[in-house]
């Protein structure tokens, strides 16, 4: 079974999964599954994923158009209890937690952002079926959804998919994030996402574009180029108060930012992940959940990563431009 | 001038450096230099660099073994003030600091594991010389020694080289560990790093070599695979420190480190960093400085990167098995 271990000195946890691949000679090779290979998430190999766990068919229509499965080589295990132990000065749980994969289309050599917008829309619905069903287990407190386009950014295969991961503790960035959401919500006493709106509607330099209920902008402390964040107008702590109309308008706000860096970047690798309140919450007033998409640019990672420490080549003043700019063939 | 901005919500401290390319173009092309081409870095080209801050020449030879100059596109520049100023909820000042290069050898066609025990000590006195020259500017906090090695871990120049980044503020990585080593030293009154070399001498699983002034450990909560840390095994808060023989030492268990990763995985790609106490401080009871060694083994990047949450397929106990077993044809 997989194991969470928390480093003695930041706190930070980590998984070890030793499942998943772990012998020198598994990195050399470090196979990609080839356009054209045999594909698992193609219509017609159903048998060799697990047991499904939700899609969306059309009526009457036996071939599905969306489809949840949980990971074959889960980083996580949903059986079982967590184990909180120590080891000498080191702390240690199981691996307990759910890993799912949702692919987003039949359709193996298309892109989520080349989907129509009722097909993306289906995306973000199957995301919230799933988040709200993982919540009623009393033993998650954090649901991650992502996305990996592309070798660059980490996908290992090719057919468009995103990734859930639920976990028993809440991970390090998002407490960062509630830490540094709640200080600013006890000195003003009021949401700082709201307040970033405020000033970069009324700005506009950073703002990519807007919809009814949602703007893409370049955030002023950019890490990466042309990273750009998805955030609701409305106060809403986390991904779960979406709703209604609110598909539809997030949808097309995806649509139309993926098409925007795909023109302007020639459809460069990229990760999405949705930061979002832990579960077991009620609604708080201090975080404000959002999109953050990450074009995978440079190779200059590994020094990042390790000092947690960014340089970014980009002004996100002059991505926005250069994001506004881009050729969109309608605003969706 | 490149400019540092702050992330409102979490703290963070980015590097905005315009002038290193930023067009959508540039990240397109991303040319690397490949072996053949011009170097600068190569004896004879000094011309093309900015001018020597310090070198090491043998005795009547007018050719330098080691070469430090300013890095020719820096992130970070040396002149004028810091000019911290808001702007509205967010906050900035100029991307003062040093940006240096050290070019390890004059030979083109080799690295930094292969060089010689001498020429390695010779690369470690350099950043030694540099981190005191640059301590006496009073408005610098930190100095980043670092070191990209091939393409895949972020070098733009195959000629063997590090790099230095002082800056005006501590980087976010620095404080979160300083802040968890004071944490268990206020609780327990000991260095967490003591603890930790206490703890791993005595169990031995996760010890790679030790020789009689460091210890070189998988660390158990490795974010990575094969990530290896190397450790004075006396009680020193900054490489500051290092002195006499330490020197020699440190380049032997380097040289060692560096030769097993390469016969073990195949010459990957890696980053190493060095971990030390903020400059302007006296030694610190509960910081310990070390180096972080990380190959560049697996392409999951783009996810971790934005949610700060690791998985890690090789088990520490594993990586330092065939690291044990890895052949080398001395010990250092």
């Amino acid at each position: 079974m997989p194991e969470f271990r928390q480093d003695p000195v930041n706190g930070r946890w980590v998984i070890i999964a030793s499942e998943r691949g772990r012998r020198p000679t598994d990195f050399e090779a470090a196979p990609h599954k080839a356009r054209g290979g045999f594909c698992p998430f193609c219509p017609g190999h159903e048998s060799y994923t697990p047991k499904e766990l939700y899609a969306i068919r059309s009526d009457g229509d036996a071939t599905w158009r969306l489809r949840v499965i949980p990971n074959k080589f889960p980083v996580l295990e949903i059986e079982g209890d967590l184990g909180r132990a120590g080891e000498g000065i080191y702390d240690r749980m199981n691996g307990l937690g759910a890993h799912e994969v949702i692919v987003e289309t039949p359709g193996h050599d298309t892109t989520l952002g080349a989907l129509e917008v009722p097909a993306i829309e289906d995306v973000l619905r199957a995301y919230h079926v799933r988040y709200t069903d993982l919540k009623r287990d009393g033993r998650l407190r954090y649901v991650l959804l992502f996305k990996n386009e592309g070798e660059a950014a980490g996908a290992s295969i090719d057919h468009p998919h995103s990734q859930l991961i639920a976990m028993p503790i809440v991970p390090r960035r998002a407490k960062e994030e509630l830490a540094g959401a709640k200080r600013h919500f006890d000195y003003k006493e009021r949401c700082i996402f709201c307040d970033i709106l405020r000033q970069e509607l009324a700005e506009g330099v950073r703002v990519v574009l807007e919809n009814e209920a949602f703007v893409a902008l370049s955030p002023y402390a950019s890490r990466f180029p042309f990273e750009t964040w998805i955030v609701p107008k409305v106060h809403q702590s986390s991904f779960e108060a979406l709703s209604g109309g609110g598909f539809r308008a997030l949808a097309r706000m995806l649509k139309n930012v993926l098409v925007r860096l795909a023109r302007a970047l020639d459809e460069p690798p990229y990760n999405y992940m949705i930061h979002t309140a832990p579960l077991q919450e009620e609604p708080i007033p201090y975080y404000h959940w959002h999109m953050e998409v990450i074009p995978k640019l440079t190779k200059v990672a590994g020094f990042e990563w390790g000092s947690g420490f960014y340089v970014n080549p980009t002004p996100p003043e002059e991505a926005t431009q250069f994001l506004r700019e881009a050729r969109v063939d309608q605003e969706y």
